[in-house]
């Protein structure tokens, strides 16, 4: 019985090394589905089974971890940015503002879930220049990321501080991973 | 004029090059004093104030970066380890408990200071049971660090979750640093 990783994020693979090196990555393919008028709690925990379900259907006799998150503001979820456009929106509404952040963890095998939960990290934004959102959008980080920012690299720039897990917000609460996997005696 | 990290910590240097790839580094020599008696974040200060200074007034025309960081729990300061046991002892402290991480801040020009602060973040831990501080002291991470870990690297799966600045906990609250050096039009 090993460990398998459901997602293709460099982040969540660089988080989860840091629990086990014994573990394989084997993405989930399916787009999940799930009800958008869920509670945001309810929905990442809901995307997350579906990652791990669809693997572990596959790959019965091991453990997957299934993670989702998403980018909470003013009431909306806040996705990958489509453009430079969408990006500079997104962070002119983070700033000067505290926002949410929840990511939707899930252990299956069998194809069952057999363990899941949600874990909410709030993030404060400075108040942001324009010229300041301009340079961190030329930096490139904001392309591939939830709310246009990530935490870790020129990220650290735009964020007052944070109430919860930090590696929550990196997109896999590490912790509480490592300590759930250790009661539940699969590390 | 140019800016001088007056630390030798790798983090801190990592943390500063997230604002500019543009500094030099020459770490304070002086044993830093100040009367143990201050209040914690009145000490971090003063201590990161002496550090800017003292290279400061070698290196007058640069603005000199000082900064001193301090774990506090239940009323006391902790310091380095000096041993496996002592890290052992702290991290049995710190186990299940919030603590504080203060970090002193200071910019110096013309053997003055210019501007200081102090940044304020708290961490709580998981209740660790004997083995995950045996395992975490066997990963050998403690050594060289204040309170015997570091929130970085496998310290990652000690923590519950911090209220603050994270990379204050490092040894640098950048962000609050970056706003600080472009309202001073240092950047």
């Amino acid at each position: 019985m090993g460990i398998i990783l459901a997602s293709a994020s460099p982040r969540r693979r660089e988080l989860l090394a840091l629990i086990t090196e014994d573990f394989t990555i084997i993405p989930a393919k399916g787009e999940e589905k799930a009800d958008d008028t869920l509670e945001p709690q309810l929905l990442v925990k809901k995307l997350a089974e579906q990652k791990a379900v669809e693997v572990s259907s596959e790959h019965r006799k091991d453990f997957v971890i299934g993670a989702d998150t998403m980018v909470f503001c003013c009431g909306k979820a806040l996705g990958k940015p489509r453009s430079e456009a969408h990006a500079r929106e997104m962070l002119t509404l983070l700033s000067g503002k505290k926002h949410t952040v929840i990511t939707g963890v899930a252990i299956a095998q069998n194809g069952d879930v057999v363990n899941s939960f949600f874990e909410e990290t709030k993030v404060e934004f400075f108040t942001l220049s324009e010229n300041e959102i301009d340079s961190y959008i030329a930096s490139g980080e904001p392309k591939d990321k939830a709310g246009a920012y990530g935490i870790q690299g020129k990220g650290a720039l735009l964020i007052k501080g944070i109430e919860g897990d930090y590696y929550n917000v990196m997109g896999l609460p590490i912790g509480r991973l490592y300590h759930t996997l250790r009661r539940m005696q699969i590390i």
